[in-house]
């Protein structure tokens, strides 16, 4: 590890960025030169990171004339699809958390303790995959490979932070009695069964990106998902009801122990103490908290889990930066 | 219906008791007299009802020496334990809306627009189901008397008013930095997978009801079913993800039109407009709204549904209500 490393951090001004740039102070990782990146018009922003003042640039198809050995996109499809394949065209390898590349066949979907292994078969470009499929597959990960799962139910449950800094504003100015800009009915006292658009057999983006994310990084194209992804008004960190059948028949203390050793996972399941997951203690957290572990008695082989992972961390920031380790 | 009838609500001066006061104004049902109980803590209390002041008493053993027709018990298990056999044994039917009597046999559990035919079969007591189960269950009918409902997953959103005043005294009190006095962590920004208490196998009461209480109300004693109750920081109305999968075919359409069709429920599925059914439009509200009704693509035969309502209207006063209005 003599080498020292550039990474250049696109979209450091908004919420997933600038967790980025925290877990990075955190990390303390070989890399001798950091820039920061935005659209024009959060370009000049100063950001203090790692005891300096950063001036954001601008990003432009230039930027990346400059070499960088790796970027960390989070500044949404668009922008990714615009200049991250500039960026791979000059040997800086793409870590991107938006949605553009995820389900390119020919892109890494990585989930660093789920399938890290892809990573070297990455042509420039790595995929962070979908805030709630994260979560969710690094606890699937070791059930699947111990009892290999044939059928998931999801019913999510997902903080506004996942929306970004506007779906926040909605939660915090709805209880001021505003209306909501972000969302389209108010966040405030209601579960809204939508996230990211609808699509025409019934079911949103957000619920085909769990089913078939789900699968790729699972490696099992054939697997059946079903997914429900609903908008809670709770700041940040998402819970999960996880319902799953298994092929193979199990021991419940067996798949606790199972999880326990599991890397990226906090068991938090003793219920007659009121120990289960929650959003609040989650958040600040890389790891994926897994509770309320108990056999679905309506099923041969099932389960019910409760899953809550800090969405902008493990969901975004963390496991871009621990792809980035990885790469290292 | 020249006869006029004696009704004694139990509970009056609590979140249920007055909201079915409320119903009782709306519903004019040919009652000639009404008295309120509650406990020597309420006693005294006075409530505007029908126009008039009511002085609400005392309930005690000798109370229900004064004939009454009919009894709405709203005041939790114990209550009803004691004092709901005492008023039946006086010719006085009673409809309760605890736990405490519903999975007897011999004891009625009657949504409606479900089962309203074992109202007849009373013995003196009707037990008025779970909230959370009352909506699933006036939504599953229709679909199981025509394609036969062979496994239900539930994860639901339950409102902090299923909890009682102290459960919404929780969420407002939580917004201005108190701690909760009824739930075991803070409501803000959390979603508690823990609802009723804990039972040995992992399982919350609440889930537990879900599921007994669907397979008595539907007449499936075996019906597969699992559930995973939550409890969200709305302050009123459930709302619920409910993946059902069928023994019989299917055309979506045909799915979509037996529930337009059926008694006490609205479908609210445009989703291309963003109509699906939401807490804050279902408050206030009698009817079970469903939508984001969908092809569950995992299953041979299956679904997923969103069901809300009014968890104090549906899910217990107006359903008592609804059931005295039968019995007259």
């Amino acid at each position: 590890m003599n080498k020292e490393y550039k990474l250049a951090i696109v979209g450091a001004t908004g919420l997933v960025g600038r967790t980025v740039l925290k877990v990075l102070e955190e990390e303390k990782l070989p890399i001798s030169t950091y820039k920061l990146f935005a659209s024009s018009k959060s370009a000049g922003t100063k950001i203090k990171f790692m005891g300096t003042d950063y001036i954001v640039n601008e990003l432009t198809e230039n930027s990346f004339d400059e070499h960088f050995d790796f970027a960390i996109f989070s500044a949404g499809g668009d922008t990714s699809k615009k200049f991250s394949p500039i960026a791979s065209s000059k040997s800086c390898i793409v870590i991107d958390n938006s949605s553009a590349f995820r389900m390119d066949p020919s892109v890494p979907l990585v989930v660093p303790e789920v399938n890290s292994e892809k990573i070297k078969e990455n042509k420039g470009i790595i995929s962070n995959p979908n805030c709630s499929t994260i979560q969710a597959v690094v606890a699937l990960k070791p059930l699947d490979d111990k009892y290999k799962i044939k059928r998931i139910v999801y019913s999510t449950y997902q903080a506004v932070s996942g929306a970004g800094k506007k779906g926040i504003d909605d939660l915090n100015n709805g209880l001021k009695g505003l209306s909501p800009t972000k969302f389209p009915y108010p966040i405030i006292n209601n579960c809204l069964p939508h996230i990211d658009v609808f699509l025409d057999n019934g079911y949103t983006k957000e619920e085909e990106k769990m089913i078939n994310e789900t699968r790729k990084i699972l490696g099992k194209p054939n697997l059946k998902v079903t997914a429900t992804t609903v908008r809670v008004p709770v700041e940040n960190s998402h819970s999960e009801s996880i319902n799953i059948e298994f092929e193979n028949s199990f021991e419940l203390d067996e798949v606790i122990e199972t999880l326990k050793k599991s890397p990226g996972i906090i068991v938090q399941d003793d219920v007659m103490n009121n120990i289960y997951p929650l959003a609040t203690n989650a958040t600040g957290h890389n790891e994926v908290f897994v509770g309320r572990i108990r056999r679905d008695f309506s099923v041969e082989n099932g389960i019910n889990i409760w899953v809550v992972a800090d969405n902008i961390r493990k969901g975004a920031a963390a496991n871009a930066v621990q792809i980035l380790e990885k790469l290292l």
